[in-house]
């Protein structure tokens, strides 16, 4: 039972990438694994580990390319905060073939590219209790299919 | 370096808190671990094991007890979705103290009883980038002390 295996990330939505990752390795330490830029997404995004011996999930920090970007919507919307919950699965599309099939409202037909090769989805906030819940399917098992 | 250990839970405020734990249960499977009413925060909560195996963050549902409460003022503000962002510490009163001498604002002078015996405090969202960061010292840490 357990349609994910564990919490892959939490994302936050900032204005300025760079600043945001000073900041937290200023006040809270954490120390910066991984940057990127999504073009198809538009967006810049940060992955920070909570401490150095953790393994657990990341933090992501995510920094709209354009005005009309979903980042640059949340920003405008709401400023800057919690923005998505980021659940990992061995399969994203049958995970999204799963939720459908309750009548979940899931965003892309079929997955995109996430941070790092990963295989990403979305589920609808309003068909998840407010919640952007971003389905992850890791580099690793992406390659096996 | 890392003032935090790991996430230790993420947050999301609901309306009805068992309407949401079945909704959890029926939808992504995950199974309720515990339960609690916390007066003081005027909150009833419930705390989700993502899957069976894992032992990574939980998923924390919170519904309001009283119409002041900070998850009903939530609610009413923004609706249902995520509320914060919970962070494991070793020491409550100590990683408090570390972010007060950086210029925080941290929510309560001295920490309080969160979830299972756990003492918890909160960074003010407005100087944490529109995060709701909660500090939590598990109960079997805040023994020893
Ligand atoms: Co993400
Ligand atoms: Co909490």
């Amino acid at each position: 039972m357990g349609l994910f295996t564990t919490i892959d990330h939490v994302g936050v939505a900032v204005a300025d990438l760079d600043a945001a990752v000073a900041w937290y390795a200023e006040h809270f330490g954490m120390r910066l694994e991984h940057e990127e830029t999504n073009d198809e997404q538009g967006v810049r995004e940060a992955m920070l580990r909570v401490s150095d011996g953790d393994d657990g999930p990341r933090l992501q920090l995510l920094a709209p390319l354009r005005p009309d970007s979903a980042i640059a919507t949340f920003l405008d919307a709401r400023g800057p905060g919690i923005q998505q919950l980021a659940y990992r699965v061995d399969d994203v599309e049958e995970a999204a073939a799963t939720l459908r099939a309750q009548g979940l409202r899931v965003l892309y037909d079929t997955a995109r590219r996430g941070t790092a090769g990963s295989l990403v989805n979305f589920v609808h906030p309003k068909d998840a209790g407010g919640v952007l819940v971003e389905l992850v399917q890791p580099a690793d098992q992406a390659a096996v299919h």
